[in-house]
């Protein structure tokens, strides 16, 4: 249990975030697939901190390094593990307040979970540091996906209040995800682009953050995957997408929005594609019916909360004295994780979408 | 994998709409808990059909039988399990349409997955019908957890454009959780109730359905339970939610608005609660931060797309033609399934936060 | 966890001896696979108690009734639940000695687990005759296979002291496992079937009973399935057959006999054989290295204590006033279980089998 | 899947014997347990090679280093990692023979499975010395039982046809089996150490090698562990020993001379011991019934197979020709791995006994 998902490729996280190193392990790869580190490295530096404006100031190296699983480049069949050294960190950034927790982290819950003894130091195994091999496990995954006809993509639907305009869920196409996900600020509406970045430059002049949306797309998964009634297609998702530090909702198709609609404005009418194909007129459904793939695109969203760590000082509890404390959290935060959350988001779902794929049945 | 659910309790579901019968099976509950069985049958009844104007015709009789599991009416350590026979159906509803998929369901994804084999009658596995069992092992779990000071409830917290108020994430109550739960109609403000009723009566009355949302919540549920990164308390229950038909979205405190949120208006401060315990003084964290419960209320919403069977005319495809044909749907139908998924939201996170209180390592 | 075991194919045992029904579901079924229930019935009857003089007298009806999962005698993708009635049951035999746990029997270690709560009567959930719903899912399974050429068999290879010839681990063929599966007393060399007979007879007479050994072979298994290093073959076959009751060993290939010989011996030559395909020249592998099948005959053997339950009087407890007891058992029993065993060991080598082949990713 | 096993204890292993690391992770271990890492080196050093003539000549580092769970030398919650460097390789050994699968290896069902993409230098992923990193999570596991009461030891039961005594079933103690394992050559009886050598250093010469028993125990198990009916102690226990290498069969209590015994010889006679507690007066079923611990000793035997590497000839096929082939095996290679298994068979017992003792439910 635990930081492990997956049922035929099994994703397995660790490492704490001051820790000696981060690291993932992935377990039920086909043998034979070739893995290009130059692609991942790419990928997962869409990731990395520093990127740009919008994004934190701690420098990391997050090169993987590969221990096993892979030989001239090709998975051998063995578990692919790979980590990555933790170098510049400052724990004395939170010797000070290793008995203040922070609201908004799980500062508080380890310490009920683990009666103290959990590596406090920069979140510990909490960390959106964790999500650096999470990134790197998918973007192995995508490689395989892709591979099989699938690709998904992501972009920033909302920041605060500024929203991107959303994938069209019937024509989507790889090429779009691929735009999209290439860029340097991940929008469809590049017009949007300049509003959100005020809206996040705006928090971190107040010393405080915003939160956002990430619209996740999968195109070219085969219809019939999944299965009834706990492991279709949004229970899989959801439940790898909740791994994601900060995830507070996933909806699929038309969601929230599906409650105040009517069925005859819901329903998506069949009909027979160009390519003879069944397809869906509309697809408020979001590409799973019953838990089962429609062949579709799937169309999810993921609710990203405000970043935690905020300059301004906040009420806490010192838990040594058990009596009310304030918290000033020092050091460089990045005022909204969802920009660099993106390609987490992706890779996750890539995780998630390669399992189910491989788990199907023929 | 599939109809199976659970680690410490797993809860296995089985059977199709037009079946011999339908049933559950629960694995792992600790030897010696008193069943009440006229508790389950009163949670059952809440979510049978027919129970008031809102809900479908079709007349069940429901009474599970258990087979094994319980010995004067307490478990006995062996795996649980209750059916229910299938009676009153209407097999020749389903015949003329059998090749015609109906929009919304998972007809058509049945048939990629299964090709043909599956049984199409009243949706076979895939009928709603199959939250009977789920609600039965709900409810059996619920008492497990009444008896560890775990209350949890729900109540419509909308239904298409009218809302309820919500349940304060604070300051709840398992007193009031259960005086909706007890509500034939389960709103917190009963003024909302007739407003909501018209709207399902309009949308029946024009051959059409409509959604809703459902807030649940949990009480007493201890902190420091649940797993990173991918067993905490919202990737379990939102596996499990999802595994409810219809639900297309699954949300933990402030949800979605907290992408609208900043992170100084989201962060939950903690303080110290009058019996000397953490508590935060607000609460859109929505009971778990990493994962991990934090001893505040779990609270969690979920979207209800409106019912896929409606009586107008819709667009399908015959699938034995390859060609587009209309489709009618005969037989009635509940307008707003929303009103009776109230107790089977209820039902399954009782299966899910049980699971989790026992997994628990001291 | 428990009286569940399979990755893609799960089969849930449920049901207690003296309790309303025991059944089984299988989950994971492929959809379209016929099942004949003729040759179920057929199959099961080998294990059911009354077939010949050598087994119990309690008559079953053990006549299964199918709740889900076929539609016109064909898998439809949902669950498959079968179960049982209970009928013909004395548990006023069990009354006088509910304290005093019978030496041999789970009576003493269920008192521990569930502290008295467990189904006492006829053993409950350890009683042998779970292994009814098992041998179902095991026939089930079985037709399957064949249809992927595969054919499991089984034979008493001994009894007592009295051994049965073993089944040539190179040249084994289906129609010789069939040919002994058909016996009324399955053993190769019919001349050993009156001496074991004699074994067990003389053991009835003299209030006691006897032990055995059987021998199961799988032919048809193709090569390269199983997983490094928990779910190889040897894994995932051990693990099924001790939840068959009575087994304290298993073996495969040359077993225990390995550990006498030098490697020159035990290494299994490679040829290319008569159609071109590699194969072994010996098999005292047994079907697999590194826990992933070789593609010769898959061979085990499971070691079957005597029956626990004897006429003769026995030194027990009262756990009641916690002072030693004389035990009595009243009824009749079967002398030597191992000979219903063998179908049994049949079924549940076929469920693993068949589920570890549908796990294998192309 | 594959080579993860466990429930809430996760030992997930990985690497190739000829990549750049081997390793392991460990989920779910209770947060503040004192890890002792010298301790563990020690045991870890009873495996390494090179420690007594009857061992490979290859030197290894087998420094695990540790990369997250621990923190001050205690658990802190999060998985556990420790890796171990590949140093003194040679691969031109395994060149020569790349196409040439060696006899009682993994080689040609690992081609089977991984059409050839495996890392065959020096057996890959299925090299013996992937059991170092499953000794380090034994050893971190057996310090966790250790504070718990439990003692796990195992002693070499057999060498080709020497015999060494067994422990005494009822009577072993804790301090016995640290004794023994405390031995360079874990034996009981000292007096067959130079037999058992003599026929070591007999294979040596004549470049063959010899199969062993492994006898292990654990004392101070609680009673009332384990899950009927696949997931009880046998189960459990078998699915992990069989993941060690060259393991061929595994029996429990009296195992397969159980099978020659009649009821009133093997079942174990229920008394109250000289503490009160209930015990059995022998212990032929080796502390486990109906799957469920008794309290009595874990009594196993575990057959290990002769080292398939051996220096004489032997006959193969040549995979790239499909033809004939004769393999000299280069290298120097132990002539007895049962000496070296005897930690090993300690360490994955370990694991699965924590594993069993934590999953219970209070």
């Amino acid at each position: 249990m635990s930081s492990i998902f997956g049922n035929m490729v099994k994703v397995s996280v660790f490492g704490e975030s001051h820790g000696a190193a981060i690291g993932v392990m992935i377990d039920g790869l086909p043998a034979g697939e070739p893995v290009d580190l130059e692609a991942i490295h790419a990928f997962m530096e869409r990731r990395a901190p520093g990127r740009n404006r919008q994004s934190t100031a701690r420098r990391e190296a997050d090169q993987p390094e590969i221990l096993s699983g892979l030989l001239n480049d090709r998975t051998c069949g063995a578990p692919l593990c790979a980590i990555i050294r933790n170098g510049d960190t400052r724990s004395q950034d939170y010797a000070a307040m290793a008995n203040i927790p922070r609201p908004g982290h799980a500062d508080y819950t380890a310490e009920l979970k683990f009666h103290g003894w959990q590596n406090r130091a920069g979140g510990g195994h909490f960390s959106g540091r964790l999500t650096a091999p999470l990134t790197f496990a998918g973007a192995v995954c995508a490689q395989l996906l892709a591979r099989r006809g699938v690709t998904v993509g992501a972009h920033l639907q909302a920041v605060g209040p500024v929203e991107d305009c959303r994938f069209d869920p019937v024509k989507v196409t790889a090429e779009q995800l691929q735009t999209v996900s290439a860029k340097a600020f991940p929008v469809i509406d590049e017009a949007c682009a300049q509003p959100m970045c005020e809206v996040i430059e705006a928090a971190r002049q107040a010393g405080d953050s915003v939160g956002g949306i990430i619209e996740g797309v999968a195109v070219g998964f085969p219809g019939g995957i999944g299965e009834p009634m706990f492991d279709g297609v949004e229970n899989v998702l959801a439940k790898a997408l909740f791994g994601i530090p900060s995830v507070k909702g996933v909806e699929f198709g038309a969601g929230f929005e599906a409650a105040r609609m009517r069925g005859s404005q819901n329903n998506d009418p069949f009909t027979v594609g160009e390519d003879g194909r069944i397809v869906t007129v509309t697809n408020h459904h979001g590409g799973a019916l019953g838990g089962i793939s429609s062949g579709m695109p799937i169309v999810f969203r993921v609710a990203i909360k405000p970043t935690p760590s905020i300059a301004q000082m906040q009420q806490s509890v010192d838990l040594a004295k058990m009596e009310p404390a304030e918290l000033h959290i020092q050091g460089r935060h990045d005022p909204c994780i969802a920009v660099r959350a993106v390609p987490v988001v992706e890779a996750v779902a890539a995780c998630a979408l390669l399992d189910m794929l491989l788990s199907d049945v023929p």
